[in-house]
């Protein structure tokens, strides 16, 4: 039987390049050899791809940010139980595109829901299961979304309508920058910085050095 | 302004008769011009129904407990914030063909949660909000499931598929009706056990009492 799996999350605002650097990490892997999967929150299966899309789409009816709260947890529950522990059992790690920091960072302090619901639900869903690595892209707000709005200009072809998160206003992403910058202060053990204002090859090395660092990789 | 509605919920086992019974009571307010609505859950808005079709429909992926717990209470929470509240505040009676007592008693006792969580979840989701008056049809568990099988069986012809809950066996619902009664027995006066063993008449006739004696109709 094959040692478990480690589980890595990428976090930060919108623009910071976490697609990007979850590519580039991907590839760094298999140039070793290391058996992995991708995936994101929220999502990751069919069925908490459904959950997401409750979340994400436009709709008549407003959603409350408690019934928000709620549906990304279920979608997790769905998520950790079908995808991530089987694939971590199996010896594979897992790359996670997001994960509970977000929820902190964006329904908590972005929205204003406090953490202790979220703590209680991290704990229901979760039980001790929580990332081995958290890799946070760490980008000031402005910059950040000046780089999301030109990626979602260029691709304004085809792109669908702005989701809901993207709309936020930068006081939003201010509280979320910041929130995640406490929780990584607090997990230094955790979570790793990174500065993502370099280019992506800059990035990319920096986040390869936190592998290093922890033997995880030569 | 007038006066804030009065918020009923019916609840019980499978083939107690409660669909019936909300088209009776709903009847009988008409006849006492009392404003007030019907409406169920899980479901009650489009987006709380969509919520629903998760939990209920057949599908490849399983649906982990805790999912199923958390999507109940999302869909809960549209419910109450989007309907049920605006239309209490309205002033109109609203009739709810089950509500958390449900989610105590299936999802608590049925599945074996726990009541720890569910009543996190219901201070996180209602605050302060319970029904001001619940009516539990209350039926063995053998004789319940023989109506919902007749039932079923009278409506093959255009019937969905049994839904999730529907197949499951008597032991399953011994635990549900043994947490309504502890339920009812633990709050007697916003509980009413309403035996629903005689014909649809007389249990219609001990809703309308139990209403009498709290002096909300003549």
């Amino acid at each position: 039987m094959s040692a478990a799996g480690r589980f890595l999350t990428l976090e930060g605002i919108e623009g910071v390049g976490k697609t990007t650097q979850v590519a580039r990490l991907s590839k760094a892997l298999s140039d070793r050899a290391i058996a992995h999967v991708v995936t994101r929150e929220p999502g990751g299966t069919p069925l908490a791809e459904q959950i997401r899309e409750l979340v994400l789409s436009a709709r008549a009816e407003s959603l409350p940010d408690t019934a928000e709260l709620l549906l990304m947890f279920a979608a997790r529950s769905v998520h950790l139980h079908n995808y991530i522990e089987p694939q971590l059992a199996a010896g594979r790690w897992v790359i996670c595109d997001r994960f509970t920091d977000a929820t902190y960072a964006y329904q908590g302090a972005g929205r204003g829901l406090g953490t202790v619901s979220i703590a209680r639900l991290e704990s229901l869903v979760q039980g001790k299961r929580r990332p081995d690595l958290t890799l946070l892209l760490d980008l000031p707000v402005t910059l950040g979304l000046a780089r999301a709005q030109a990626r979602n200009l260029g691709a304004a072809q085809d792109a669908p309508a702005a989701d809901r998160f993207e709309t936020q206003r930068v006081e939003f992403f201010e509280r979320v920058r910041a929130a995640y910058l406490a929780r990584a202060a607090a997990e230094p053990d955790r979570m790793a910085v990174i500065d993502a204002s370099p280019d992506a090859d800059h990035v990319a090395a920096k986040i390869l050095s936190a592998l290093r660092v922890r033997s995880w990789i030569t």
